[in-house]
C-alpha cells in the first residue's frame, strides 16, 4: 500500500434544512472539495458517500446536480461509523494503486428526531434506544470509576465553547454547567444538552496518491492509518470492566501500529461524542489518558481548546451536530484544516498529529457494531 | 495489486419469505460459503454487504447470528448493482493485500413490488419508472436495429428454460414463447413475463488472497477483471444510437483490459436481465455479438444452454429473481461453480472463462448509475 492524503475539503454548516434536497447541500460539498483541491473532476477515479438515509444510489444523484458520471461510484453505510467507512474506502481505492484520486463524501438528511430500530432489533423495542444504551454505560463508569455528574456535563460545556467559535457548527453559542444539568432527563444520568441534537448536514474530502498528490495541493495531509473494526463493547475476558469500550480501544490500536506512533503523540482529535459519556470512553479507550480519568481529564480542561489534548475542537457531535454518515467525514475536514492551519479562533497551535474515532452501529447482545480510527499527520 | 480467488460460495434458493427476517437466510449462505471454503470465520478481515433495504449495519446484524465480530464490516448499496460493488470493494480488500480474506455477502429482503422512487427522481413521480425506462429502450430498439417482439420474447423462454434445471431458482417452470407474448402487457412492448419477479434471497463468496487461496479451496477461480463503473446509458458523441448501451460496454471494455483477453473467450455469461431487453443491450455491449444482433443470437439459440455462449445458465433474473443486492453476488455464484464443474444438469462443459455483468441505479436525465463486471478463470 502507498501513501495517500487528503488534498481537499469541502463542508456545509451542519444545522436543519428541511426545504433542501439531500442532494443539493452534498453537491456542495463535493463541489467545494474539489475547487479546494484544484483537482479536474473529470480526472476522479471513484467517488464514495457514506449515508444511511440518502435512498438508493444516492451518490449518483448527487453527482448528477454536478454533471459528474463515468467514474467508479459507490454508497456505504454503517450507521454512526457510515462516514469513517466512506473514508476507509476511498483510501483504499488509492493506497491500493487503483485509483489516483479518489472523492469522499459524509452526507445525511435526518428524517426524525429518533433513529428507528431495524427489524430484529428487539432490544430496542423493548426501549434499550441509543440514549439508554449510553446512559447505561455513563451509570456504569460511576460505579467503577467514580465519574461525577459535573464531569460529565463538562464534556457537554467544553464542546459546545468550542462550538460557539465554529460558523459551521449546529449551535454556536455556549452553554453554562448549570444549564447543561438542569436540561431535560432523557435517560438518567444524560441530560438532553448531554445528548447530540438532530441535525444535516455534509462534509467531503478528496484523497490523492501518487503523482496528482503535489498537483492539487500546496499543504497535503497524509492519512497514516485507516482503521476499521467491529466487536464486543466490553470484553470482560481482558479484565475489562463493563463500562470499558473493548471496540475503540482495539481500533486505536491497530491505528498506533499502522501509523507507527502512539497516543502521547497526538496534537488534537475528533472522538465520537454522539453523547457526553461516548467521548469520555473515546478519550481513555485511544489511551489520552488511564481508564476511569476520562472525566477527569474533561474537569480539569486538557481536552478543552487550550488544553494539552484539545478533542473535538469542531464543537464535536453535541454542539456542531451529528448527520449520521456526516460525521466520520467532517471529523475529518477539521482536523485536515486544524494540520493545515486554517482554523482561526479555534486552531490548535503547532498541530502536526491529529486522530479522528467514530463510532456506532451497535446490535443487540454481541455489541458488533463499527469502530473507524484515522490519523493524520501534518 | 495481486490476485484474487473466490474460495468459497454458498446461496439460498431465491423466493419469497414473509417469514423470515433478511439476518436469518444471509447468515445462512454467510456460513454456507464459509464451510465450502473452510475458512475459519475468526480468521476473517474484512466483510462486505451488499444491499438496499436492509437498514443500518444490517451485515453486522448478520454476522451476529453466527456470533461473528471482530472484523471489518461494511455495508455497500448501488441498486441492482449492489451486489457487484460489494463483490469489487472484497475484491480491492484482498488484492491490495490488505486482508488475506474477505467474506462478501449479496442480500435483500424485498418490501414491496414496485421499487419505491427516491426523493428528487422526478422522471419516477411522472411515470418513467424502471419498467417504462426498459420498455422505452426496447421501443427504440425495434426502431434502430428491426428487432421482434418474437425475439425479445425468446430470451425469457430460454431463461425460464435454464431456471426450470435450477434447485436454486425462483421459479423452476419453462414457459412457451406464447406464453410470454400473451401475458399481461406491463409496458409496451414487456409483458409480465419479461420483468423480474419480486424475489427475496441472498449469496455469498470467500475471497482470498496469497498463501490463503491453496489453504481454503481445492478448485479456486481467480478474479481476472473487477470493474466498477457509471456513467450515461448513451452517447451520441460516440456515435451511439439512442437504445445503444454505453455503460455496460465501458465496463466490460476495462474488464476485458484488466483480465488482458477479449469477448470471444467467454465461455459462460451472467449478464443483468431484469427485463428481457437488458439482456439484449448486454450481449451486444459486452461484446457477445454485433450491436443490434442481440435478439437474433437469443432466436437463434447461441446463448440458450448448449448454444456456442450460454448467457444467464442460472436462469438469469427472470427465472431465479433478482433481490437488488444479491444479484451480483449470486451471478458469481453461478459461474464460479460451472467454472468448478458443480453445475449439474445445467452444466457448460468446458467453461474455463466466465463474466457476470450486473447494472442499475439510473438518475433522472444524467442516467448515471453503476454497472460492474466481473471475469473469472478456472
Amino acid at each position: 500500500m502507498r501513501d495517500a492524503f487528503v488534498v481537499g475539503t469541502g463542508m456545509i454548516r451542519f444545522g436543519r434544512y428541511p426545504d433542501l434536497l439531500l442532494e443539493d447541500f452534498a453537491a456542495d460539498v463535493a463541489r467545494e472539495a474539489l475547487e479546494d483541491s484544484t483537482a479536474d473532476p473529470r480526472g476522479l477515479g471513484i467517488a464514495v458517500f457514506g449515508h444511511s438515509g440518502g435512498g438508493r444510489v444516492a451518490g449518483q444523484r448527487v453527482l448528477r446536480e454536478l454533471s459528474l458520471t463515468g467514474m467508479s461510484i459507490l454508497n456505504v453505510e454503517n450507521a454512526c461509523a457510515g462516514g469513517g467507512t466512506a473514508l476507509h474506502v476511498g483510501w483504499m481505492a488509492v493506497a491500493s494503486g487503483l485509483h489516483d484520486v479518489a472523492l469522499v463524501v459524509g452526507m445525511e438528511k435526518m428524517q426524525k428526531g429518533l433513529i428507528p430500530s431495524n427489524p430484529g432489533e428487539y432490544e430496542a423495542a423493548l426501549g434499550k434506544t441509543l440514549p439508554a444504551k449510553y446512559a447505561l454505560r455513563a451509570r456504569k463508569h460511576m460505579d467503577e470509576y467514580g465519574l461525577t455528574p459535573e464531569q460529565l456535563a463538562m464534556v457537554s460545556v467544553k464542546n459546545h465553547r468550542a462550538g460557539a467559535l465554529n460558523e459551521l457548527a449546529h449551535y454556536q453559542e455556549e452553554v453554562s454547567l448549570e444549564a447543561v444539568l438542569a436540561s431535560r432527563m432523557i435517560a438518567e444520568p444524560l441530560t438532553l444538552l448531554q445528548c447530540c441534537p438532530t441535525t444535516d448536514g455534509a462534509a467531503a474530502v478528496v484523497i490523492a496518491g501518487g503523482n496528482a498528490v503535489r498537483r492539487l495541493s500546496q499543504q497535503p495531509v497524509r492519512i497514516a492509518a485507516s482503521v476499521i473494526t467491529s466487536g464486543r463493547y466490553t470484553n470482560p475476558a481482558k479484565g475489562q470492566l463493563a463500562s470499558d469500550d473493548d471496540l475503540a480501544t482495539r481500533a486505536g490500536q491497530a491505528a498506533y501500529e499502522m501509523a507507527s506512533l502512539g497516543p502521547s503523540e497526538i496534537d488534537v482529535a475528533e472522538v465520537h461524542d454522539a453523547f457526553t459519556i461516548g467521548e469520555i470512553l473515546a478519550c481513555e479507550s485511544l489511551g489520552f489518558c488511564a481508564r476511569g480519568d476520562g472525566g477527569r481529564i474533561a474537569e480539569e480542561g486538557v481536552t478543552a481548546l487550550g488544553g494539552r489534548l484539545p478533542v473535538n475542537p469542531s464543537g464535536g457531535r453535541l454542539s456542531l451536530g451529528h448527520p449520521l454518515g456526516a460525521t466520520g467525514v467532517a471529523q475529518v475536514v477539521e482536523l485536515t484544516r486544524q494540520l493545515q492551519g486554517r482554523s482561526g479562533a479555534r486552531q490548535v497551535d503547532g498541530a502536526r498529529i491529529a486522530l479522528a474515532h467514530v463510532q456506532g452501529g451497535s446490535t443487540p447482545g454481541i455489541g458488533t457494531g463499527a469502530s473507524t480510527v484515522h490519523i493524520l499527520t501534518a
